[in-house]
């Protein structure tokens, strides 16, 4: 009798932001096996399974996962109910299919949990909505790194063409990006928000224009942050603005 | 002592989809003022809340947001915790930019609980991706129509630049999208998954091409419908074409 596997959104850090079904499913697993980012509180929603960090280093993804596909089929072997916790929503750059279509080959049964996805956490933080009814009816959810395959459309497409724009993991690349960008004709005065660690107890917000992009990112501390770019952001920015040029001047 | 108004996303409809701190405010709001498309199942978590249905008519937006911003600004005169219930998550498609400045104009403090967004929850309950390695780096949430206001840039230059689109509130345009889309460069065989009522126990998935999008959609019972487009859904439009090619053979 093979078990399941649920690959389950963790959500973007704080532990009251998971769904009722990964709270449920945590306290049923027999083992969890979780990304690094997902914070040890949430991972101790299971006090009876078996724990295994599987988060990748740079540069050794393909061995990596061939290594949690492999533990994650043995686990569904001896075991009614596996837990994959993947920060934010598995489906949105959480590298899900791989392991899916992984488990599926093997013919064991997988169930997705959707989570809440960091953009969407930023934006309730923020009090920012991504829409709004006159000023934007589009978002692209991008990330300029999606591991080594080519893409057959850039993520850059997408960031012009769309009203508001969220950017995952890109805050590390935050030159290469304004001046992307940049080229691809956003204006260099596009307001932008960013938000490190959204929704945890030690978030911080940066605000300002896409030109002075690098500038924000600068005054992180090195958590997952999200980039988020787009007129729907202009009242935000301009509090944020205010709110320095203040506490400069005194 | 004025309280303090929580928009709170319902998520996609299951009530085990909600978050526990959604759960944690239903349980302490005075009252609850809700969409039409809230399940009963999660209004009823606030047994002790007076319940206010805000569903908006078609063509009645204006009066009946103007409504709805003088209700919630009452209540929070008289309630320390007031709950703003919407469909799936706030800051996406969720009009909830006017009531937070309305909401702030008047001085009444506001607080966003993120939700489960219908296109995650679709892509979940599919077991697709939205992103993939080497296929899809850039997502495009859009909709055909977001009221009244002209918008700076069309949804179709984002939904023909993204890797994969997520279109709501399409449904019952299929025709006109599907004219759009093919206008704008989208390939006739772009494969399409249309997911009905995502996450309730009545979803319906129907799957196959662009070109076909409005004999899927005239499949579907009238709920609410997330179209997904691209690459990523091939697998799952020919798995779901072999169903359907297999029942007719019988």
């Amino acid at each position: 009798m093979t078990g399941v596997v649920y690959l389950v959104g963790a959500g973007p850090g704080a532990a009251d932001l998971l769904t009722l079904r990964a709270v449920r499913l945590l306290g049923q697993a027999g083992v969890v096996f979780h990304d690094a980012l997902v914070p040890d509180e949430i991972v101790a929603l299971a006090p009876q399974a078996e724990k295994v960090a599987v988060g990748k280093r740079c540069g050794r993804h393909s061995t990596a996962q061939r290594f949690i596909n492999k533990r994650l089929v043995d686990a569904a072997l001896s075991h009614a109910v596996v837990v994959r916790l993947k920060g934010g929503d598995p489906m949105l750059f959480g590298r899900a299919q791989e392991e899916i279509r992984y488990l599926s080959s093997r013919g064991i049964r997988v169930e997705i949990v959707p989570g809440i996805t960091a953009a969407l956490a930023a934006a309730a933080q923020a009090r920012i909505s991504l829409t709004e009814r006159g000023v934007a009816r589009s978002v692209a959810f991008v990330t300029p790194r999606v591991g080594e395959g080519a893409a057959p459309s850039s993520w850059l497409d997408a960031a012009r063409a769309a009203d508001t724009v969220a950017i995952y993991m890109g805050a590390g690349d935050a030159s290469i990006i304004r001046e992307a960008l940049l080229r691809a004709g956003k204006s260099p005065v596009t307001p932008v928000l960013v938000v490190e660690n959204a929704s945890r107890g030690d978030s911080r917000t940066v605000a300002g224009t896409l030109a002075g992009l690098p500038d924000l990112t600068a005054q992180l501390n090195g958590g997952p942050a999200m980039i988020l770019l787009g007129e729907v952001l202009r009242p935000a920015a301009a509090a944020a603005q205010r709110t320095i040029r203040r506490s400069q001047a005194r």
